[in-house]
């Protein structure tokens, strides 16, 4: 699998004449290799020459975490005196075209921009992008379980199973990380909690603001399930309760919230440019008088990475492709007075879309 | 004290002809503005030109999470089809030696790259270190206050009062990062168990191994807390306990590990460079006969980043500095078999050397 993954990456290189490719942190490497580089000032990359071995180039204290592939790639440790940036370097060649993973800390590409002056550098995000947004089976089926893992958690929450009134949002937040884990994630990613006028900011932080009765909990929260490969996929939904019976007022906006976000699931078929389905979504919430409180983008991709391609965004009229998947999740925010977000992930079908979420989507009334 | 740590960055600019300074995920944000940037694909950063206001261009979305301090920088933030990357290049304006921030992501420089095609790009660390690696008084007390939780911490996992035979290291990871966060840190960074041989893996990461008797256990552990004013100091320690009466043979090898230890705090002092901390500790490892199984440098500076300047590395002969707070801990790993790391976090003073740490150095005994 992950040979014939970098084949593919290599055959992107020729098409786009780069000539060495260059991985570090973050879910490309797993990807490709099936192991995670530590998030460390110690260099960890993948140096992939369109026409040579890959090779990885790792500190050498943590080369016992790595499982190797002999058949994919080599092993080259540095040890604490050498300079990664020197091997790397050598490794390239005479590459001229380079592209550098997305999130390689800028301090690396500044160095590597040193020892190799005359090279033209890219977005690793170019070869490897059109590769990762296009799942196989087995991806989507591990999405899936990813999903279901977080849906259980979804119905507990809206059958007043997990505790809220009294409760910090912090306290809640964990409370949700705990499940995830229990659930069967090896990492938690978020757990957003935000109650009351808090749920009118989307990537509000838990904090020690207490659940108070009638009032809408907003709750957005994923992980990363890892598999014997080493590779990981993420989970990722929103669902919002009210503690005590809503106003009608917010009745009506949950409403148009709950049309606009089916919308947008029903817009996600391959052959659609992405930004159709932000527009599905978005015209029922503005034909509604919401507009100006939906203030992001419908969804973004993902997979390995809990955010990647594609982007569900307004001047992205990339078409969807069978494999693709990605959030659906419109919002309505109203500064200083409450807000709500439904969230699914969607995989594209050669059928059509295909919702991997499954929980409830009307608002639960918990108290 | 933001405004006068940028104040400070801007002169260390003008000696070093650095026209703009781009700070972005990481560290530097939020030592310089009180504000970290969410990791995610949506751009953060601020904006310092070395003669005009600072700028946080942020997206929208998140602009409600930002503490603003108008006397420090003015806010820009971005709606969703806006790029972001157009908007930091108008208020680059013409720099021509721009600095980025170490932990930005790559894809950000290449697109600035493109959009400053004449510009010459500097590490961010080349300024921002200088000032973060001399702590203040206050900054030593904060560092201080996260040493002396872990510290209780490392106290009941010596004197058996956290469960280890029987449960897997993952499962004593956890509880290990349920004390950190009990005791007042915001976040947990790493909680590293390693059993019997996994210990000869510096960087092992907790797994599904069983704790059993008659075994070393390594934990190295630590966590932020964070202040109300929005920037987080590190705690950092290693403490190593054995399941049943060690083996002559192991007493024997942590015995040079706690002289080693005790060598390289002794020679933290203003003035040595800090190549000298690492041959203090090396040296007596070395003398013993174990020099190949210290694979790694001697310690790391920390502060609002779990590793930063002042590296205690061979090759680094830059002389310690009053302020400065780093690791010592060397190590003594043995393939297949076992392994041993003890570290405490130790501040310079004018007087010498300042542990932060003052957990037991001893290898406890726990059954």
């Amino acid at each position: 699998m992950f040979a014939s993954r970098l084949d593919r990456a290599r055959a992107l290189m020729a098409d786009q004449s780069v000539d060495v490719l260059m991985l570090s942190v973050g879910a490309d490497l797993p990807y490709f290799c099936g192991y995670e580089a530590m998030p460390l000032e110690r260099l960890t990359m993948l140096v992939v020459p369109r026409d040579g071995e890959a090779t990885l180039v790792v500190p050498r204290m943590e080369a016992p975490r790595v499982v190797e592939r002999p058949e994919v790639f080599g092993m080259r440790p540095w040890d604490e005196t050498e300079d990664p940036v020197d091997i790397v370097t050598r490794l390239a060649g005479s590459a001229s075209v380079a592209a550098v993973g997305d999130h390689m800390w800028s301090r690396f590409l500044v160095e590597l921009m040193g020892a190799m002056p005359d090279a033209v550098w890219r977005r690793g995000s170019d070869v490897t992008a059109p590769i990762r947004s296009v799942k196989t089976a087995d991806e989507i089926e591990r999405l899936r379980a990813a999903a279901a893992a977080v849906d259980r958690i979804a119905g507990r929450l809206q059958r007043g199973e997990i505790e809220l009134l009294g409760l910090t949002e912090a306290e809640v937040s964990a409370e949700l990380g705990r499940q995830i884990l229990a659930e069967g994630h090896d990492r938690v990613n978020f757990a957003i909690v935000a109650a009351g006028a808090n749920a009118a900011s989307p990537h509000h932080e838990p904090g020690p603001r207490i659940v108070g009765p009638d009032e809408v909990v907003l709750c957005d929260f994923g992980g990363t399930m890892v598999g014997d490969d080493g590779v990981g996929y993420c989970s990722d939904i929103t669902r919002c309760v009210y503690t005590g019976e809503p106003p009608s007022e917010f009745d009506e906006l949950y409403g148009v919230l709950f049309e606009a976000q089916a919308a947008g699931v029903a817009a996600a078929a391959a052959g659609t440019p992405a930004q159709d389905v932000d527009r599905a979504a978005r015209s029922i919430i503005a034909a509604a008088g919401y507009g100006d409180y939906f203030v992001h983008r419908t969804g973004h991709g993902i997979g390995t990475e809990a955010h990647e391609d594609p982007y569900i965004v307004e001047g992205n009229d990339q078409p969807l492709a069978a494999g693709n998947a990605f959030s659906v999740e419109p919002g309505i925010y109203v500064p200083g007075r409450w807000g709500a977000r439904l969230e699914d992930i969607v995989a594209i079908s050669p059928a059509g879309p295909d919702p991997l979420n499954r929980a409830d989507h009307h608002l639960a009334v918990v108290a």
